[in-house]
């Protein structure tokens, strides 16, 4: 990067603290509970009286979680920040604050850290979080963004992985693969150009699926939409790692086992269709593919009328006794146990 | 590591949650503060009334922050949580809870994080601190560790870079330039062995260098110190990057000057030989070495008394108009204008 263009600024120029100055001059607070952001030693916080405090931290490292030959760096900052509100939005809670560190190896430039904080910062300000501070140093090879979200609640309507009980229906937002489709188109497209570098990428009508990849936005939406419909899910965690992995942290912490059924399991149109392009089964993706950053929640069953038909919200089963297991029921009604693959960073090839 | 030794078990063994899983099954929750540890999306936390929350963030990267050649594990777990807890201690904070993420390379084994978590652990007990969360995943070459500590302060005496004022006298607790002579001493018996593999290490009696370096301790015993003798710093800072760099930081946030004697730097005895032994200019390593985690702080001048003589604390100048400049006064008289080097990760050599 630096070495093929002399108008790109290598980081050395500026050093550790300039960089850090450059890149956290124009951070804006907004949130009252935020007293003091980057600067010190420490960010300093008022929370809210009374209020439970929740918090997350997230890794994403270089040649595991991203490749940068395909991710923008500003949808990579953008999305190292969505990964982290998730977490908030799975406990029902409300992101304040982020401190995002970066280990940063010299292929990068002044101006790619300007990309990436972009991406950063255009996620706080979507998500109302403040940037309040952090640690940036080099790194011998590649680029690994570490970032821990707080955020905070009411104790009454924190929601808990380990609280789903027996007879809830299970439900999810949104639609569910199309992160992981949008990865393999992306992949596809990086070996066609390796192959043969003068062929334009094709992502036909895709854009959805590229953009569940690259750009997902988390549920911060849904504790209004829980408060409006009047339904306090009994459980919640974000899809981050497929659903099936998902389901099976619900169980295993209640201490249940769960049916769900694969004709209720939401998948857009598009990604059914990129599936079938790609022969591959789409519940695949849905189950083991990850990243989709949707949120799986229970809810008692006599809250089935207050979520029927509503659009962001899809019922897909529900929670059983444990000794019954974890069960997919196919469309032809036989049981098959999930297995969760999720993220096999270890020992497995990486996914991205 | 994994690849000299079937006994040891490689991580994939395990995989991304069986690691957490094992690594953090022991873990004690200690503070009333932390009402839920790691296992869920997200860490809660009940901050106690009217506390007012500080928020750190550290990351040490293998062969930048430190050399695994010479660095037990245990020994590294436990200063990545000292590195932390020190910011907390330079807010005049009561650090509370830690976030761990770890990006691991295939090198590393469940044993040798089992060691790490040790160090880890053990600093948690040392400081009080709840270890309540973290990420885990694989990295493609070496060893990241990224901490995010909280500590709880009271807005009355919680301590910051700006606040110094005109007049105000410059302390420093304990003594400098310890930790960067151990890490040259570690740097030469390295060198020694690689040129020499058959000579055994020789670091004579320099076991406190070496503490230094391997084991620092942040002064979290300085909040009940300053209770004691009455006494609430005007401002604060740890030397983690030497203590002209933490210098130039409280004069440019407080917009002052200031003056400080070099026949006034503490300096231990053994470190003071060792710096002789490489022909080596003390005030370099108490200046520029970095890594004492000592506090920088500055007192109202009618203080004086209750600082003089005590064990733990050295007055070494005091702070000027922002016109007078930051100056070294040599024991010849002379002033020297204090520059900053610390660590230059960037387009500098690694130190370590």
């Amino acid at each position: 990067m630096a070495e093929h263009n002399p108008a790109l600024t290598p980081i050395s120029q500026l050093g550790e603290f300039g960089l850090i100055k450059h890149l956290t001059s124009n951070i804006r607070i907004k949130n009252p509970e935020t007293l003091l952001g980057p600067g010190d030693d420490a960010a300093i916080l008022q929370p809210g009286p009374g209020k439970q405090l929740v918090v997350s931290s997230d890794l994403l490292v270089e040649g595991i979680h991203f490749d940068i030959s395909y991710t923008p760096l500003t949808h990579l900052g953008y999305k190292a920040v969505t990964v982290n509100v998730s977490d908030m939005a799975a406990m029902n809670a409300v992101p304040k604050q982020i401190t995002v560190s970066l280990a940063i190896s010299s292929k990068y430039t002044v101006e790619a850290m300007e990309e990436l904080y972009r991406g950063l910062l255009a996620a706080c300000e979507h998500y109302g979080v403040d940037l309040v501070g952090g640690d940036t140093t080099a790194s011998p090879s590649g680029l690994m963004i570490s970032i821990t979200a707080l955020g905070e609640a009411d104790a009454a309507t924190l929601t808990r992985r380990n609280t789903a009980r027996q007879g809830d229906l299970i439900c999810v937002t949104g639609d569910l693969g199309g992160a992981f489709l949008g990865l393999n188109l992306l992949e596809r497209e990086k070996r066609i150009f390796r192959e043969s570098p003068e062929v334009q990428p094709d992502f036909g009508d895709n854009d959805y699926l590229l953009q569940r990849q690259l750009k997902p936005e988390a549920r911060t939406d849904m504790k209004a939409i829980f408060e409006a419909i009047g339904v306090l899910p009994t459980s919640m965690i974000d899809v981050s790692d497929g659903l099936a992995s998902e389901l099976l942290h619900i169980c295993t912490q209640s201490k249940l086992g769960c049916k769900v059924y694969e004709d209720k399991l939401p998948i857009d149109p598009i990604a059914l269709r990129t599936a079938a392009e790609f022969n591959m089964d789409p519940n695949v993706a849905i189950l083991n593919g990850g990243e989709d950053y949707e949120l799986l929640f229970t809810i008692p069953q006599e809250d089935f009328a207050k979520v029927k038909g509503h659009p962001d919200i899809t019922v897909i089963g529900h929670m059983t006794e444990e000794n019954e297991g974890r069960m997919l029921i196919s469309r032809s009604g036989q049981a098959h146990e999930l297995t969760a693959q999720g993220w096999q960073h270890f020992g497995a090839a990486p996914k991205g």
